[in-house]
């Protein structure tokens, strides 16, 4: 009888928009042996809220640790069972974060909002990436940096956001002087979660990932880091020092962060000095748990997407005009990582499913099911009904968070479900809008990999990606491919594995059955694209500002842009007309 | 004690969509003593349908007959109670109808759906109003019109619609030559009710109304009557022949078709020899019933619109680009009749609350009422929505029946109410666009008079209407001006009354209490016109079409358009944002 190989394990800590989750894999098949999900205990659904100010969304910070302390310790403990397993046996933890999500923090380096005197001020908690109350500083930022000699915005789609970084930090002076007064610095969620846990939250000196700050705060080494300080003072005077309490340079995600400090350890049931890994969105290291790779775009689709792709340095990469970022290392170490993604997916069909589902479809609580099975009955162009999936703006490839929602085509015999199909094929032209921006810059698009919520639960969904992408559409095996990804990172920074492609090939994989387009559909598609197109360019203003993205469809027949796109919205309901009834007398397969 | 004064009755019979109605009224006073419906036997609520073809709507003439048999003898049953009345007290009868709603006749010009070998072909049925198979021949008789030399079609907004007489009999010879073979000629349902009753229904000498003639058959004097023969022949020979089975000069609805003969009289408890009015469409009649006048506009507004005015003959009267007819005499005798609508209002109403209206909303049966409910409470604006209102394509000023809704506008807060109020704005915003249409080519709209259900009974859309317009919403009396003014034609064709403007002046009024509107509104709304008509011209192809109309709204501050329209649509989104942002900041009055 021979001896069982030991078995080793990575812990990865995934912070969402509502609740921590940890997932105890092992590092050598990817095997998921415990897991747990601490909802945040404060606001509501874990944000805090202003009723006055929609555009507000805050956290506090406190649930952040004690998140930690329940997600990892309950998720240890459902690991017990595991044969094999011990907790001497976790060699490295990660953690992922949603952002920018950055935190005020005192002297120590402890959130402000944890001190009793500012536990009640709305600006002295996290300032949740969905925040939207910076957007005026956004355009500021916007402007500044246009004007400025170095082009700070080259690597984040040429406009700053209102959900990032700086944008908060200086709504919050101008909004919050008392808090900005008392803030010794701001730290990144995905950074003050392995400060904390290390026991360095030195502003000054703690771990900052690349992540963050090349996506959110301008970093970049080609111009030493984040943006000078002139600049910064061009915005602010008070935002220069600013500068001199973030530790340079910011570190990939490979890197160890620190060590398990013992005070930490003892309240999740492992050993102290585990090492762990420098912090990251969770998007990017879901897109690690994903499998992505050149060639490979990974898309985590669920309220909202992500869309990533990662080049080798060695290439040269031109600048993607309204790709949220391209920044080293970001996604994986060594590689340019492509941050792209739609505003809106799974939230518009909420929205839908619950504001104008009529009674008959929702009859059962949930009008998904409803109008997905007779969505699903309907034809490609049938219906006669086009829409823009920007009711919650447009991130790429327009960078525009005021854009809104269209819907064309409307008759009097219009049904709910027609809508409802309509907005699904919106968010698939939006997708297919990503994958020709990334191909127009020589960013070739190979194979595309599907992972959150729609990905894996709606084929409805999923068939129309492939079509209207006229490309397979794949789907990763792990449910969890954001945690999966940290505990990549983890054992990776812990040297388990030699690096992030070694720990992939053990640790993800993707699902044998994938959605293969289907020509006839595809065709109808790529009819529909150039009228999509046509409306996207036209309320979008993308003519000039986008870059040069002509109407583009895969290579289906009769599908073949012209760079002259016809700008005239005047054909637009007729063409739609002509689409439906050909599609309706032609007859032929749903779905 | 003195004598009483004798009183004067006349019956006015209404041909609906569903069903017809009688009405009894006093002459001399417009009191309406005795009224009955009765509805169609045939079809689904009085329709013929096609389940293969949705564009085909057919009625069984034998309803008709047998509709003015139940609903006269009927409602002269009810008036049998008022004191005054007896049968011999009517002095006159009037029928308005449905239209264009030919019926193909034999040599007697009686119904080919009433032999037996034919009753079961839907062709040889009544053509309700509302058939759009004809749709290509209504194109080909457009293209045909415009390159002869008579320009047939500026009497009828340049466009032949495929409602219309001509387009479907062209329909009906090619799609179904058996029975245009069989057909000796083809009667307008407003003129066959009038020669039936009289006797007198060969298509060669019956009277034929200028109503129908000059608003769906291309009649004009100024040509000669119907088109030449020629024209006729080059869209297939076998038309021409029928222009001489129709009696010239076409006659307006002041003169008398005849009088009812016993067999007719018999059967609905009224002597013989009652004169009877030449007959003409219900929307005209029901102008007539309204008060209209010169300077005066009638809505009647329903599931559709008609908007009505008058102009002296005497006035120099240019061609009005987009309007559905300008024909002399079609509504009141010796002044040009001007007929405009829109080809959708309730029916988008009752499209939306029917199959997009949420459980809550819809929970007690009636969706209109908790949608309004919502809807009233929203300030103009602040939805940052915007629609246009054709889910049933465009009648005035575009004609074009191909084109469709769009809603512009949404996030991911949008509610079914909002998406209600904005449709309602959407129809209003062209009921606007048709009032401007009349002012710019110098037709003043001194008053506007609004009747049908929605007028009567939803001063939530009239507040709208008023606000949007900014003019005050005036509301007619009596709730069935179609009957009304039918049965004023019956006292005038019987020398009862001088003239129709006599007759109204004795018959007609308008309701004590009317919509005025507010400021603080009608200032929203004309900014939101602006953004109207921008997507109206940009997706109706209105720039060269349909004549001059640059945007304009009626004289609220802030909103005055420009000649040279800015024809992007990548300001609109945002656009609609700053008024909806500028509308809560403001706060203030709903509804």
């Amino acid at each position: 009888m021979g001896v069982a190989p030991q078995r080793r394990f990575a812990i990865g800590v995934d912070y969402g928009t509502s609740s921590v989750r940890a997932l105890v894999v092992d590092i050598d098949d990817g095997a998921e042996i415990g897991t747990h999900v601490a909802p945040y205990r404060s606001g509501e659904d874990g944000v805090l809220i202003d009723p006055a100010d929609p555009q507000l969304a805050r956290q506090n910070p406190a649930d952040y640790i004690q998140g930690f302390y329940e997600a990892v310790g309950r998720a240890v403990g459902a690991a017990a069972d595991e044969p094999g397993f011990a907790p001497d046996k976790v060699v490295g933890i990660g953690i992922d974060t949603t952002g920018s999500t950055p935190i005020p923090v005192d002297r120590d380096g402890m959130p402000l909002a944890l001190h009793d005197k500012l536990a009640d001020d709305l600006a002295a908690h996290a300032w949740l990436w969905k925040d939207h109350t910076s957007w005026a500083e956004a355009n500021e930022i916007t402007e500044a940096a246009r004007r400025h000699p170095h082009d700070y915005l080259s690597k984040c789609g040429g406009t700053y956001s209102s959900e990032w970084y700086w944008a908060k930090i200086l709504h919050c002076k101008r909004s919050a002087p008392q808090v900005f007064a008392a803030a010794h610095g701001w730290v990144e969620l995905a950074d003050f979660v392995p400060a904390f846990i290390t026991g360095n939250t030195d502003p000054a000196t703690l771990a900052r990932g690349i992540c963050a700050a090349g996506h959110k705060a301008m970093y970049n080494e080609s111009w030493g880091g984040l943006p000078a300080a002139d600049f910064l003072a061009s915005l602010d005077p008070e935002l220069a020092p600013l500068r001199e309490r973030f530790a340079s340079p910011a570190l990939t995600a490979d890197r160890q962060a620190g060590k398990l400090i013992p005070e930490v350890a003892g309240k999740v049931g492992l050993p102290p000095g585990i090492p762990v890994a420098v912090g990251a969105f969770d998007a990017h290291m879901g897109g690690v748990g994903a499998g992505i790779k050149p060639g490979t775009l990974v898309k985590i689709i669920g309220t909202s997407t992500c869309d990533m792709m990662v080049a080798p340095l060695s290439e040269e990469l031109p600048d993607i005009p309204g790709l949220c970022g391209i920044v080293a290392g970001s996604i994986i170490p060594g590689m340019y990582g492509l941050e792209a993604g739609q505003s809106a997916v799974g939230d518009i069909f909420n929205w839908f499913a619950s504001r104008l589902a009529p009674a008959e479809l929702a009859g059962g609580g949930d009008a998904h099911a409803g109008l997905t099975a007779a969505a699903a009955a309907l034809r490609p162009g049938e219906s006669g009904l086009l829409a823009l999936d920007w009711n919650n703006g447009n991130r790429t490839i327009l960078v525009d968070p005021m854009l809104t929602g269209l819907l064309i085509g409307q008759t009097l015999h219009t049904t709910a479900a027609e809508i409802y199909r309509a907005l699904v094929e919106a968010t698939a032209f939006g997708a297919l809008t990503i994958i020709n921006r990334f191909e127009e810059y020589g960013v070739a698009v190979q194979e595309v990999v599907n992972c959150g919520g729609i990905a894996e639960k709606n084929p409805f969904v999923m068939q129309i990606y492939a079509d209207v992408c006229n490309r397979p559409m794949k789907i990763s095996r792990s449910t969890q491919t954001c945690a999966l990804g940290a505990a990549i990172f983890g054992a990776v920074a812990a040297g388990a594995h030699e690096d992030v492609a070694a720990a992939q090939a053990k640790m993800t994989r993707i699902k044998d059955t994938f959605y293969e387009p289907r020509p006839e559909a595809a065709r109808t598609y790529a009819d529909l694209y150039i009228l999509y197109r046509k409306l996207h360019d036209a309320f979008g203003g993308a003519g000039a500002d986008a870059g040069g993205g002509a109407v583009r469809a895969p290579g289906a027949p009769g599908a073949a842009g012209s760079p002259a796109a016809d700008t005239s919205m005047a054909s637009v309901m007729k063409d739609l007309i002509g689409i439906r009834d050909r599609v309706r007398r032609a007859g032929g397969m749903s779905g």
